[in-house]
């Protein structure tokens, strides 16, 4: 056989993408662990562990939140389609569903829109401008407007690179609208970018395995305040959901974290050993969680200082709305990503190019999460800024 | 690195419930792949690669079949989520919605009942006793009595070990109501069970990847024949789906096989590597899918005989309900789960419990797929025959 410590993944130039990230050995080694009965006594342990950590790492382990995690096989998007289990959607055309704000700051702004759409919600969105992030004033403004059942925004928009203040928004929206549910779309920012659930008072956050958990991806996870699942339980009017359904998952969710087994559709059980190794890497003391943040803050600025050396342009417009995972830059003058991508392989590099609809071939991103961001003895991160040197200074 | 001819997973007990399955070493090795980009021109064909086996491997490659694959982040649970696109359900209740009728041979009848009702479709069952399929002249009498859109059954159900007859129920179909739409759940049978979507018309044939595939959970598995996308295309009333939606992934499914890049949700990368392993496997002309048959009816034939030789008793009522991936016994009177699992696991294999509902506590399960039942040099069947014998002779 061949043991953990053996293990060591094949040569591959450096991905930087902001997600799916580099993934360690032991991650990897755990992803390709013996194929396991979903119900045995072995696995039981393994998944309610997971539980019990997302938990901690989504919502801080010393406030011991009462927060129900859900982890379900599929992708993040997966966890939008969750958040149907909030306003009570009425799909006839004649009674309106219920009103949802999202806040804009990228390309899944319009996504979670269109979910939600798809469901009955009515949407009205609070649209930054390119590289921003939507004002409290603005948000104040909308909240005063009309009554909302949920807001919406995405923590870390991974087709601008922009941060929303997490914090101040949940901090409006008790201002303002207390009874208004506050879904945090966190695929590119939980475990890289600091958030605490609890004492911000979030209500949903919803994130995806393959970028700061660092884990490959297939594995929706969220995590519910008590008031979201006290939201869902009062409902009268039954979700049109079947394999999203809280209803189902639930008591799933509570029966492996207690220790029984329980079935509604099999649970990927080599991705929650995946997940478990990256998780068991995460809750380790040192990095702490703080420092964990406090490293992704040095990654992120070692890059952006880099690019800016050499009149790289950030899409995002103040340094209040950079992300700490990753970072998205405008081409220079004359440069396309059919120059820069490849030029960037070649130094050894998988960059990604650009996503938001409007200005989609007018820049390019960097991922700096999980292990490249955490773990220095890598050297990650000076191969990124070398290579953005190289490529940029020869231009 | 660790090569992969030099990897081999942990030693482990045999894995022989009705999925997940025992999966080689070299597919386990695809799943810790080095995290890749969803849209590098190295993964692009790899996702185009699993995307034209799997047509042929469920639909027969000599046929040149049209039917369309999709390949989704999910248990196999979200295959049922996505038979929502052919009906037009109607969830306005003064207004039923279109009828489907479901063949019931165990546990999932039920399961996928709910699954349609969820989502508005007023479902008839045709129940078969435990043990056995519905009659053809049932499923005739049911279709001679009302309209329906569709019909579905489970082809392998993995609660009792009954095999339905797909190619008769397909017959029955275009004789009696052509009109009605053919969808088999082939979690449990595809790849271990004789399928042939195109010469036996069905319409969609929904999997998942942990058992006959074998490969790890969490990637589902569905095709669609240029009839169902036909349906799907020229319904007027939109679908209530986002994450499910076939709308979504129709272009990118088609995106990638025509070796391009396409974004809804982040692709399980890792699981496709893995997906393309042990598809490549399968598609070695040694065993041909013809002989792989072959190898599951005579795996099936060892064990079954076996158990009868000591008087265990199938739940299947007649050889021709028997599938050849699995097979369901009776405990002997007076043993229960409690006393058998823990002893047959002594003797190094994990075996399953009972899942039917009405006869949970006194059966128990075993699965013969995959490389346990084709690889006979690994020697599975006579581990699992010798354990049966060790347990069942000495009680």
């Amino acid at each position: 056989m061949t043991s953990a410590t053996e293990f060591k993944q094949a040569p591959h130039k450096l991905l930087v993408i902001p997600g799916p990230i580099e993934v360690a050995d032991e991650v990897l080694y755990a992803n390709a662990h013996p194929s396991m009965s979903h119900v045995s006594p072995d696995f039981i342990p393994v998944f309610g562990d997971c539980l019990r950590m997302t938990r901690s790492v989504v919502a801080e382990v010393v406030l011991s939140t009462e927060g129900q995690p859900f982890l379900i096989s599929g992708s993040g998007t997966l966890g939008w389609d969750q958040a149907r289990h909030l306003p009570t959607f009425r799909r006839n055309l004649t009674r309106p569903g219920e009103n949802a704000l999202v806040l804009h700051s990228g390309y899944f702004g319009d996504s979670f829109t269109e979910c939600l759409e798809t469901y009955g919600a009515k949407v009205d969105q609070v649209k930054a401008e390119i590289g921003a992030a939507v004002s409290q004033e603005a948000i104040e403004s909308a909240l005063k407007s009309k009554k909302y059942r949920l807001l919406t925004f995405t923590h870390v928009d991974t087709s601008t690179a922009v941060l929303s203040d997490a914090k101040a928004i949940a901090e409006t929206v008790k201002r303002v609208s207390p009874e208004t549910l506050v879904i945090l779309d966190g695929v590119c920012s939980v475990a890289s970018e600091e958030l605490r659930m609890d004492a911000w008072g979030i209500d949903v956050v919803l994130t995806a395995s393959q970028k700061g958990l660092g884990v490959p991806p297939g594995l929706s996870i969220l995590v519910a305040s008590p008031r979201a699942i006290k939201v869902f339980e009062s409902r009268t009017v039954p979700v049109a959901s079947y394999y999203a359904s809280w209803k189902k998952w639930l008591p799933i969710m509570k029966a492996y974290e207690s220790g029984k087994p329980a079935y509604f559709a099999t649970p990927p059980t080599n991705l929650i050993y995946a997940y478990h190794a990256s998780l068991s890497q995460i809750m380790k003391k040192a990095p702490s969680l703080e420092e964990r943040f406090e490293l992704h803050r040095a990654a992120s600025k070692q890059i952006k200082d880099t690019a800016a050396a050499l009149g790289l342009k950030q899409l995002a417009l103040d340094p209040a709305f950079a992300a700490n995972g990753m970072t998205a830059l405008y081409f220079p003058e004359g440069l396309s990503a059919g120059d820069v991508l490849p030029k960037l392989g070649a130094k050894g590099i998988i960059a990604a190019g650009g996503l938001h609809a409007e200005i989609k071939d007018k820049y390019f991103r960097l991922g700096h999460m999980g292990i490249t961001a955490v773990d220095g003895q890598r050297g990650d991160i000076q191969t990124v800024t070398t290579a953005l040197k190289e490529v940029f200074a020869a231009k």
